[in-house]
């Protein structure tokens, strides 16, 4: 018996052979994370590192056959507390790509429904060896919580109206593409920020990399904490520098970049909106309005969306929009992530 | 670093490899379509080259080790908008058979709960690189409307009370390994035509390969269009050319194949039924009421099926069924469409 | 064309290289079971075999890359009637491990929505090539009349309140790890033991092993045919030779194990409890009554916990608990068990 055939079957999981698999070395790679929870402790050469490795795997995405499994042997769960399909579909096809296992678990159908607590389920599948736990919880903080009581490294899928921090990364590696450099750059989130996970990581991010974020929204669905134009002092070490303007037009003038947010329809009844018409006729990103931002401007929307209210259908599918690359680009950000926290892993942590 | 290296774990997608996979070379298959909708335009040759090369697959299952992993790299998303647990699993092992990622989406957790259109979601599938989405919805047409809206394949898993092509095929090729040949058969299908998906690619399939189909069930659940017994020109173009029989007695005698259909129970409410007790009187496909096929009749059912409703249960596990053939023969169809879809792509579309 | 080649992809399913990959041969294993439904009729030679490879199946977990896919082309559907997280992540985590496929079918998105019987559910399942079919239903007996009726082998992954020989079988493993041996050593389960499979399960094995068991709880929640203390002569053929204790404080005096079971929390509807706050008074595992147990006790709980109702939070986390050793066995224990039933069909069963 040779003991050197044991584990012959499978190949590394990551080592020189990713090298191979990914076209190239990864040098000069800054990354000093065992949990993705959220930007805000993000340092500006961890994002380049994420963004660049995302770039390798964006290639191995478009290859004829989407395969690199430099990642053999380890195991992702996704633990799911909302319904998702893009967000558990990217993560669930980033690890695949990458030869890693699997394994779904959606709050429905999860013994969370006999009252299992957070901590005792993230406790029972680290203990099942999982490397890593994918999680959306509709709770904020809910994967902070998870991340202490876990040997698995946690990413947050989402958490309430905290935190959406691989939504941040693909945005910004899909703006890299497009404008090379965030430096200065105008970017204008419209719609419900107060309630969004997504604009939140985003100004963390964007900021992160040297843009000019503009929030943009009705006075009742921004971020308590801001004034109209003006935020007080307090505030300032819980946000990121950010600019506020309730008039869309004014938002987007000259702006390089627009992101339109998903309005929550149940918004309505918490007495937040007077309408949907209201808010369609009053903050919807339409062609009028993208006509005073700059001529080469990028259009984005992190979906699903809602066509003819948070954003017009024609914009949309237009030029400018980069919807469906965002969705491409978050499965390559997802592996990246995953691949340097493997790295991260078999160093010895 | 040599390139060459970098796809090594990964097996060829299709190419000279399959043909040892496969035992044989596919030769002379007609093959024409990017998505598999319904069977109502396909012609005899391309479901000639499904059923042989589903004949190819069959073996790969009847193998100790039923794997012949020719799809690595290619992804398939089951995409169910409706329960299923047969037609989703046939899929999902057709595509683990060949060695695809399978990955499954279905309503209750996904996205669709948010509102998300099925444009939407079908565009977000298709930009995480996926190769084919299997769709089940029950809107007849949906699979149409996403396939005119994605870069994936589509194959229609169930539309509504409107088409199950993959259906057909599996009982085709069920039917051709049994009786050789399906020119000039007589197949009886027996039930509530008017919602029955599988009737209806069923009668487009059949007709297809030279049979005489034979539609039988009460005057409520036949097609409108139909007149009983006679057929109104218009309606020609609609419907293939098949028979109607109200008497299932009359319709059963000399037949060469019997298909009995699930009722819905549901469909009692709706008035089109006076009692199920009722319906089982009339259109039970009894012991007695087979005796009048011929002798070597073959017995199917698309499954699932209410024993002592549309069945009866002797008969159901009797010597003439092939139900439990066609759940086996319909894992070998769908992966002899995976095939033929990846093969198709690979050339370039 | 070479026929040597066309399965060359796939590993070979078991046989010399499993020595490899294992690390070892498996000899001596004494091992006759096509299903895994309880264990009442297990031998003390084959628990001992299973214990022995779930050994080898941990040394594989253990490892960086925890993988040994000597199950490749092995198909393992989950069909799982009832909510669980950890026990299906744990047999979709062992057949990857393993190099399986796993198919997961759970109740709220199969057919069982359309009334399909479990019957045709489990033909039709095992027609489409399973070999392995992993059964949770909330009817006893449910994975016997499954077992009648299919060409796979059904594992029971916990059947209403009668069994649960996978969670028995890890509670032997890891006690087997920590005491060497469970000749007479006390082993105490406390609680809702007449609903408990996880209980019955346990006595059934634990004596297997030599243990003298010990069930404490309510008077209301201990197994009719079971007197307080005396345990009529006609009841001695349903349960193996175990004793009977209603006083905790007697019950865990010099035990070497105590298992805190989990309590229903819907019991209490019942009418069998009087109050959650005067079982826990009463019942629950607490550090007080634990030391009065042997200095090394052990303490286990099948999970998911209440802390707080049937147990302590401070002893759950302490010293003495194997909670999530547990788990982790649990993995290896189905990893056994999955190559066990392969290597016997691969003899010709």
């Amino acid at each position: 018996m040779v003991t050197n055939d044991s584990e012959r079957p499978v190949e590394p999981l990551v080592g020189q052979s990713a090298e191979g698999a990914l076209g190239t070395a990864s040098q000069d790679v800054v990354w000093n994370h065992d949990h993705v929870l959220d930007l805000d402790d993000f340092l500006y050469e961890e994002i380049e590192s994420v963004i660049s490795l995302a770039g390798k795997m964006r290639e191995v995405l478009d290859r004829r056959i989407a395969r690199a499994p430099i990642l053999r042997g380890f195991t992702v769960i996704n633990l799911f507390f909302e319904p998702s399909t893009r967000t558990r579909a990217s993560f669930e096809l980033a690890g695949k790509v990458l030869g890693a296992d699997v394994i779904s678990v959606s709050a429905n159908t999860s013994s969370v429904v006999k009252g299992e607590s957070l901590i005792d389920t993230v406790k029972t599948l680290s203990a099942m060896t999982a490397d890593v736990i994918v999680m959306r919880h509709e709770m904020s903080g809910a994967p902070y919580l998870a991340s202490r009581h876990t040997r698995a490294s946690v990413i947050n899928a989402g958490d309430g109206s905290h935190a959406h921090p691989t939504q941040a990364l693909l945005d910004i590696y899909t703006l890299k593409q497009r404008l090379g450099d965030l430096k200065d750059k105008k970017i204008v989130m419209v719609g419900d920020i107060s309630h969004s996970r997504v604009a939140r990581s985003g100004m963390w991010g964007f900021s992160a990399m040297g843009a000019n974020v503009v929030l943009c929204g009705p006075p009742t669905l921004l971020p308590s904490g801001f004034a109209v134009s003006d935020r007080p002092e307090h505030a300032r070490t819980a946000l990121p520098d950010v600019d506020i303007e309730t008039d869309i037009d004014v938002a987007i003038k000259d702006a390089d970049v627009v992101m339109a947010l998903r309005l929550q329809k149940e918004r309505q009844q918490g007495g937040l909106l007077p309408s949907l018409h209201e808010y369609s006729r009053l903050y919807q990103v339409t062609a009028e309005r993208l006509s005073k931002a700059k001529n080469n401007h990028i259009l984005m929307h992190p979906g699903p969306k809602n066509e003819g209210i948070e954003i017009g259908g024609d914009v949309a599918s237009g030029s400018n929009s980069t919807i469906e690359e965002q969705v491409t680009n978050g499965v390559a950000v997802r592996m990246a992530l995953l691949y340097l926290i493997a790295q991260r892993n078999q160093r010895g942590n």
